[in-house]
């Protein structure tokens, strides 16, 4: 399964609202395709958009109509805006487009085709970091479970979510390959289901006790000291330590500090935002109303209801026991932590955030 | 609208699975179409539960078939334990079918006539006391609701789920009616949506600005400080002010916490059990797997899960600010506060638990 990559000189990738029904690969060589699925969710995972982005914005500039480098840099821009604003919260998608531009700026003046090639090498290039990543991230948090755990997690933060094999899902699996994994609680996650549809589909195919209970089951399992660890990923972590990850996070690490169960934090450094200060600066997207009041196409609300649907939430740093990166595990206080992993490579700024 | 009423010799009900779309009320003269509702929650809500059982003995022993005291006494046993079997939890339930046992066996010897006529005046009872119950709560906790008041609530404590104009939700439209609401944040409540489907219905029927969010939405906004409190019911209140209630309750009491938001119950006091010390005594039911993977007939769920669906969780005496019942306002201890309430009144035991 390949959740996005470049293939001849199209974007292909496999459309996650149809999931697990439906196993539906998608290839485009239009970038347009690529922004809606971004938007749509058919393409979702903080680093799986960041790669989606920059293979979208190389099917921008190797437009067969291009025939100027002049209009090559117009539908380059283009398309960079555009992708930039198909969702907020995640940074690594701004981090893959300023990378993006920064490529193309770096490469001007050129020729075509030398712009085009080196554009298609830094996508391969965001794409194969992220593969790297996940791999190392699951063999550092792999060694934070203890034998006969059981781990619950939120949302999808997996293969689904990456290029590679996924960041939590990552973290337990591979934990699960060295025998350490009882078994694993899936939040549904709501509005969208991305736990019930696609974290259950991946465990479940990778042969793991997988249960399934709603979003507001974890208090009790917590309660009841049901649960070894709470492995979850995330859309941005703040210099500080702060993260925005899918709605319902903050409650599960208010509850696993109470119940002082760990909580874990599996990201690839392409997360990471060292320009925003703390959580509070994170934008947080707001979603349609109807994912909210309608479930597979049918009503579910009383009619008359406003609604509001923020996509994340913000989980403060002092909440977090550590996060697992491809660089190893950090542990409080992330502040410093997170400065001297960059110290010395302080990454450039995202496109926008 | 009527929840559960006995109208001319049989029960009429709103099935409330029906509800928002459509208001169907059900009528039977056979006690088991009673448990079945009770069973799949076409009558829900503990006070709720409790009339329809106490009516639904009623439709028991007015059977036409019945000919004398002993198959009349057969049909009673019957029916006491049938609907006895139907849901764990709430309290109510055998707090109803206990007086109507008592009213039996004090009745005993006697007529056929004279029977029915001392068990349908005891549903009667249950039925006036719950309605008179709900009019104290709704004006005792409005009172503890200041002008400008957001709250937020979670499924359905309100008309639905008892004879009279509900609990929790009395609460709040009576402090709506006094100018004192400004907007109400009411949480879905998976799996069966009651907040989405009856919370919301109620509530924008009463005309009160009403705001539907995921269940773990609430965390994000006890964090933000949006919540002037939060306000829910019970389906059992243990005897050292432990509740059980709707899973995801308890998560919200620890949030509340965190945040310094008052955290209230209203339930009247057929909600509480004197006789269960505290909440790790209450039994938790477990419902069927197909609500948690399936919405609206279609399977949302990846194959191959297990399920863990409890229909409630414990919160601790600790994290509630104050007990609402139509007796007045229990603040901590709420052990010798409760002792006090029954002294020299304490209730027989339920008929199980």
């Amino acid at each position: 399964m390949v959740t996005v990559d470049w293939a001849e000189g199209k974007v292909r990738f496999i459309d996650q609202t149809r999931l697990p029904e439906e196993e539906v690969c998608v290839e485009t060589a239009d970038y347009r395709v690529v922004e809606e699925a971004i938007r749509s969710l058919r393409i979702r995972g903080a680093p799986a958009i960041g790669v989606a982005a920059a293979f979208g914005v190389c099917l921008a500039v190797f437009d067969a109509r291009i025939s100027s480098v002049e209009s090559l840099r117009t539908e380059f821009y283009d398309a960079l805006n555009a992708l930039a604003g198909t969702r907020p919260t995640a940074v690594n998608l701004f981090t893959a487009l300023g990378r993006m531009r920064r490529t193309f700026e770096s490469a001007s003046p050129s020729t075509i085709r030398d712009i085009r090639a080196r554009l298609l090498a830094e996508a391969h290039a965001i794409r194969q970091e992220d593969v790297d990543a996940c791999a190392k991230i699951g063999k550092f948090g792999a060694a934070l479970l203890l034998p006969g755990s059981t781990v619950l997690t939120h949302c999808n933060a997996g293969a689904l979510a990456t290029a590679g094999i996924g960041t939590a899902l990552c973290v337990i699996t591979t934990a699960a390959d060295l025998g350490r994994i009882d078994r694993v609680f899936v939040d549904e996650t709501r509005p969208r289901f991305q736990g019930a549809r696609l974290t259950a589909w991946e465990l479940v195919r990778h042969g793991i006790d997988t249960i399934l209970i709603t979003d507001s089951t974890s208090g009790l399992l917590l309660q009841q000291r049901e649960i070894s660890a709470v492995v979850v990923g995330a859309d941005r972590i703040a210099a500080n330590g702060d993260i925005a990850n899918k709605i319902g996070t903050y409650p599960l690490a208010v509850l696993a500090s109470r119940h002082q169960t760990p909580f874990y934090v599996a990201a690839p450094l392409s997360t990471v935002d060292l320009h925003t200060e703390d959580g509070r600066h994170i934008p947080i997207e707001e979603r349609n109303p109807s994912e909210i009041t309608h479930v597979a196409g049918k009503r579910i609300a009383a009619e008359g209801v406003r609604v509001f649907a923020p996509a994340f939430d913000i989980t403060p740093h002092e909440l977090i026991t550590a996060i697992v990166t491809e660089r190893g595990v950090l542990k409080p206080p992330f502040g410093p932590a997170l400065a001297d992993l960059f110290a010395g490579s302080r990454p450039a700024g995202p496109e926008q955030s």
